[in-house]
């Protein structure tokens, strides 16, 4: 497996284009399409919030019938808590984009991300969508990665390759995401593209299990936004035997699809807003794997331990505070605190350690946190990112100066 | 009832004093005297964190007695993860004030908040034992509350008076609070005192039921530090008929002593760290009060909705995000949200609400925000205040800078 470039475009057969169509006041790029030459088996995730965006229904529905060939995505506005209107807008823009390609409406993936509450200007996108669809092609990716974002300040985009039999098999991915600090409302969106001719059930499950190991371990999962969405194109451009569940190439397939989705979830993590760390918090020694995460997610989104990398500060009073108040068991005295592979705190008490060391290990971009809690076997690995008055600057008026 | 000044020194038969026996770098007030000129019946609520200070699990053992004479308390060091060493400085603490003060030992309940993980400096709470004690006065309690804080910016102290029969009551006390922002991890103390005579029992379910209205309306309980408590001493001088519990009298010390946890309670999210709003968060219609609970407190809870309240910016958008990732079911066109009384989404759509005049009301120091779900009876109150870029500056260092 090796790396290449382009992105959501280096697979065979798509093609990409982003552009401005006024729809943030910025006067940045707003509007991305992707487009497949043929129609393509999709898998997709989308948020388990009770509320959630007009996209986020239609696609959902489209998705589960199993096929799709395009994606119009905009940003500046999430089309979320807009009613029937909303609903219909988000109906219009697969169509415009649908009628631009020449390709069947219900082939039209749609989502948008940006501010909730406000009507989506159509009239933006319909005067927008025959440029957008002219300046497709294969050097498109960066654009459209672009065209998602919002509060992101570095574009993400990935694609690997690997061989399969006597075939070239390339899988590619764009992703937005505001980071990490409060997951449960940054919307993530990812699109993931490749050439591999796979069945649906296949890259239904693929998808699945490599989301666990990426996007779920920054703690997306049981909190997403009204907007959050995942979806997976593959045309069989490729011309590979096709992939079945658990069948010749599938475990080769999605071990590149994890690789994928692990880059673009640290890539998310690392661009968290405002954030100057990426942290690693493995917790061990727990009653269970559920236990051990929970321990985990505790840490990762505690504002004290947060603030205190941010500070580079060796405060792992925080960190015991945290872990203690997460309603897991254990006994104090088998609490143990690393930093790195320094050992702070050692069954329940500090550990004799120069300050000196540990501000330089805390001083670096990237953090390792370890818990032990001695009572069983549960393991958990969470990525997450560190609190800045940044991110405070960045979020005190975001519905104003976007 | 009525309010009186002197605080924890209001009632009959209490001193108090505060110095500074230079635990904190900065010089400032570390060492609290509270003292009762006769032995009190006493009760307490202690955290439910995992991991406890060496006081708590002193101070736990000796409220579970039921009788007292005097709280001894330092800020500037939590005495938490330090081992035997810390229960012993704990005991020794305790056995300072009670030789001083001329009480059996096990009749001194102790306290401290700081820093965790390092050794308590005893030999600067002897030295100052001896001073503490000779400025003991029934003027003291604005000293002792000085010498209780960490980064709380404001003295927390209150006493309420009220007639019982031809008797008066009088309920005072101390808090100390470093905010709500992170009550996970910020440490709570509070002491009250009154002069009522009461069973022990009516002294505990007082307490237990004012703090489930007051202190566990902003979210302390759950998610307690490790250091957090609340104790209550009363030492029967006010001659009254012995209040028992539902007995008579019991319901009027109740009001007083709840009124008196929850202006404590408030003073706390008013001096939250870095806080510029007091934010009261009401949710109706939910189908039980834990769903209405559960709803309040994320919405309370969430980073992006602080955020925004600091920069007065009336995006609901993050409330209906945060309401909807709750994990309470509800239809989405049952959502109703409101700032004060303005209506911004009314069955799960936006509302058209000028700019200006929501601008206005979130630019007072003091916000309310209302969630209606039409699914039933429950409802939920809670507390809280912004997150400012200041909560951070104040956090990033606290170990360095205490």
């Amino acid at each position: 497996m090796e790396t290449v470039s382009s992105g959501v475009t280096a697979a065979k057969g798509f093609t990409a284009a982003g552009i401005a169509c006024g729809m943030k006041g910025s006067g940045k790029k707003d509007l991305a399409l992707i487009f497949s030459e043929g129609p393509c088996v999709c898998a997709g995730l989308f948020t388990k919030n009770r509320v959630q965006a007009a996209p986020v229904k239609i696609s959902r529905g489209r998705v589960e019938r199993g096929l799709a060939q395009a994606i119009v995505a905009n940003s500046g506005n999430a089309n979320c808590c807009t009613g029937k209107r909303g609903l219909n807008d988000a109906l219009r823009m697969a169509k415009l984009a649908a009628g631009a390609l020449g390709v069947k409406e219900e082939l039209v993936l749609v989502a948008s991300t940006g501010i909730i509450g406000r009507p989506l200007p159509i009239q933006k996108i319909e005067r927008a969508i025959p440029d957008l669809k002219k300046r497709l092609s294969t050097g498109g990716s960066r654009e459209a990665a672009q065209a998602i974002m919002t509060t992101d300040t570095k574009v993400k985009e990935i694609a690997v390759r690997f061989e399969l039999g006597d075939k070239k098999i390339t899988i590619g991915g764009i992703a937005k995401g505001a980071g990490m600090i409060s997951p449960d409302l940054a919307t993530l969106l990812v699109f993931l593209t490749t050439d591999a001719a796979i069945s649906r059930e296949a890259l239904k499950r693929s998808l699945a299990s490599s989301v666990t190991e990426s996007f779920n371990r920054i703690t997306v999962d049981g909190d997403m936004s009204t907007n959050d969405m995942l979806m997976a194109l593959a045309n069989g451009k490729a011309e590979n035997q096709k992939i079945e569940y658990k069948g010749y190439g599938y475990a080769k397939f999605s071990e590149a699809l994890e690789f994928v989705c692990l880059e673009l979830a640290h890539s998310i993590v690392e661009d968290g807003e405002g954030a100057t760390k990426f942290v690693e918090v493995q917790v061990e020694g727990a009653n269970s794997e559920g236990d051990a995460d929970r321990v985990a997610r505790r840490l990762a989104n505690s504002p004290l331990v947060k603030t205190a990398l941010f500070g580079c500060d060796p405060n792992w009073g925080r960190i015991a505070a945290a872990v203690g108040s997460s309603g897991v068991a254990f006994g104090e005295e088998d609490l143990n605190i690393y930093y790195g592979e320094v050992q702070v705190v050692k069954n329940g008490s500090a550990q004799p350690v120069s300050k000196s060391r540990l501000n330089k290990l805390l001083k670096g971009a990237n953090v390792k946190i370890g818990v032990d809690l001695k009572q069983g076997k549960g393991t958990a690995r969470i990525f997450t990112c560190d609190l800045s008055d940044k991110y405070v600057r960045i979020n005190r008026g975001y519905g104003r100066s976007n």
